[in-house]
């Protein structure tokens, strides 16, 4: 008898500023056999982006089709613009058998826990919310009153960090301790008795 | 803000002939900060077995004594011979912050469920029960009364499998991968919400 445990669904979500674009890149450098989804948005792309890697760049109009034809699992308008999670794209990769990275602010967490109640939760945080300004400021796009805005987003989201499954604090230059440890949550949770397949 | 865990009591348990005391031993070689409880028995030394290293081996009278004066977490009777957890090794460890890797037989890991319900239950198992015999056999203290015993206990321990929290199948030859998942595990868990003390 062999433990073989079903793909996991994991959410990664926390403060905004907490680097979880450079985590989930990170991440993506590693090589693993994990599905990262690719989230679809209607904000413009910023020149760094690169479509359908980044995001999935959608107009207003094709967006609210996706929504009303039920093809987004989870879908939230973050400060004016849409961003949706696509269902096929989850719904093929977990089928697969491939573990799901799903990247959402913490309103789109607590959305999907409904839906999907064996999801992982993590919670990513800067070291404290000073540090989050900080890294929002070195942003060149971001204006002040959009700092402003982002700050009191972030307060807000750390009164939901007990509805998570785990916190990690993503310290400034330990990117790569960051990921080491999410690795180490993905590897444990294939282990946890509740998710094995044909137990005794 | 910082992630501040609680230490953890790891409980390390499974079949008989899982390789747990390997498992253990390769654990120790990494130089973790992890406190590995040394367990009281009045059996007899094995020639290869090193006073307060392996065990602390005690006569039955002294055993009985510490069992009167509740020195002990829990104990049990393994094949006529008293085996059990020194209380004040484990608190003593737990009070300086050090995590806690305690090993047991399976109905010792379900007595310490009761009394710590925050522990970390960790189910071992070979791959399946003709290994366990396998390795059984080459142990040559081994009567062969005492191995047929021995595979009755490995297939009613299986059946508690679903009162762990965690699986791991230590496979032959993998000893390595079986302590990073384990280390995995522990690194996980200090990660998890319900761990963190002083939670906004």
């Amino acid at each position: 008898m062999h433990p073989q445990s079903e793909p996991l669904l994991i959410v990664i979500s926390g403060t905004s500023g907490a680097g979880k674009d450079s985590v989930i890149k990170a991440m993506q450098q590693r090589g693993l056999p994990i599905h990262f989804v690719v989230t679809a948005t209607s904000r413009p792309k910023r020149p760094n982006e690169v479509e359908g890697i980044d995001y999935f760049f959608v107009s207003r109009e094709r967006f609210e089709e996706m929504i009303a034809k039920g093809e987004l699992i989870e879908h939230a308008t973050v400060y004016g613009e849409y961003k949706g999670v696509p269902r096929q794209q989850v719904m093929d990769a977990l089928a697969s058998g491939k573990d799901v990275i799903l990247r959402v602010d913490v309103q789109g967490a607590l959305t999907l826990r409904q839906q999907f109640p064996q999801a992982v939760l993590i919670f990513l945080s800067a070291e404290d919310l000073a540090e989050v300004a900080a890294r929002l400021e070195n942003r060149s796009t971001e204006e002040a009153e959009e700092l402003r805005r982002r700050l009191d987003t972030a307060q807000w989201e750390m009164e939901h960090l007990c509805d998570f499954d785990y916190w990690v604090v993503n310290r400034r230059g330990q990117l790569e301790q960051t990921v080491d440890i999410l690795i180490a949550i993905i590897q444990a949770e294939h282990h946890r008795i509740c998710r094995q397949r044909g137990l005794p």
